[in-house]
């Protein structure tokens, strides 16, 4: 069940990845439903803001009518940076599923592990690795093109 | 002529007052004129990323036609949370004024102190403490009558 969550968010990534943007892909799922779907879309759209995760929890708070998601786990093809691991907080995402780590970018597992902080005020359960090969396969490829182009 | 912006920085913030939200405001600077102003707009939008600095980034980069606010500072009337404080990098803004200092909430003078971490890759130059006792005054007025009501 969860994997066919992360197999969809791997979906969502390929949208990003046809407009040359970074291929990241995510979900939101509520009762086990997926009430939310989204890429990257920040050149897209000219906003930094706009990585895959704050495009999805902005869905689903519109849909739900509420700015908490307390009942919702996300999942996403990237371990979220810094921003996006706070918004989840403030969110109240339940859980959270990550395919591919962000050594370098990251702020779950990595750099600020914000969900360690005592600013942070609300951490979801966080689980990590799934799917991780094809997620970080798709990255690879991506920035392979990139280069090769560059 | 900066203070003039943190005046409307804080006009900014007695929007989100009136509707009971959490009184902070924004505005972004370019060439010398404001380009984008707003507030916290949490609440009235559903939207957790709805933050006053998000809120202005996004019209600002709007506005520009670019995901990039290079040349660009920012004022705001309290110290960014850790949301903020990446979008801020992500967003390249140049320099960064606060009024109050979040000790709870923050994540640029205070918690993660985003700026020092070697995840970071853009920091802006920041400033703060300029009219900070207005900006607080506000945030404790609100949060009193907020008490009162409770």
């Amino acid at each position: 069940m969860t994997n066919s969550f992360m197999k969809a968010a791997l979906d969502e990534a390929e949208l990003p990845a046809e407009r040359d943007e970074v291929p990241v892909g995510a979900v939101i799922v509520h009762q086990g439903e997926i009430i939310a779907r989204g890429g990257n879309r920040t050149l897209e759209l000219n906003d930094p803001s706009a990585h895959a995760e704050i495009v999805v929890i902005r869905e689903a708070c519109e849909k739900l009518g509420s700015q908490r998601l307390n009942n919702c786990d996300l999942y996403v093809t990237l371990e979220p940076c810094t921003m996006c691991a706070a918004l989840i907080s403030f969110a109240r995402i339940r859980r959270l599923y990550i395919a591919a780590e962000d050594v370098k970018g990251g702020g779950v597992l990595n750099g600020v592990a914000f969900y360690d902080q005592d600013t942070c005020h609300h951490a979801p359960d966080v689980y990590s690795g799934m799917q991780e090969t094809a997620a970080g396969e798709m990255l690879k490829r991506f920035f392979k093109s990139r280069r090769a182009e560059g």
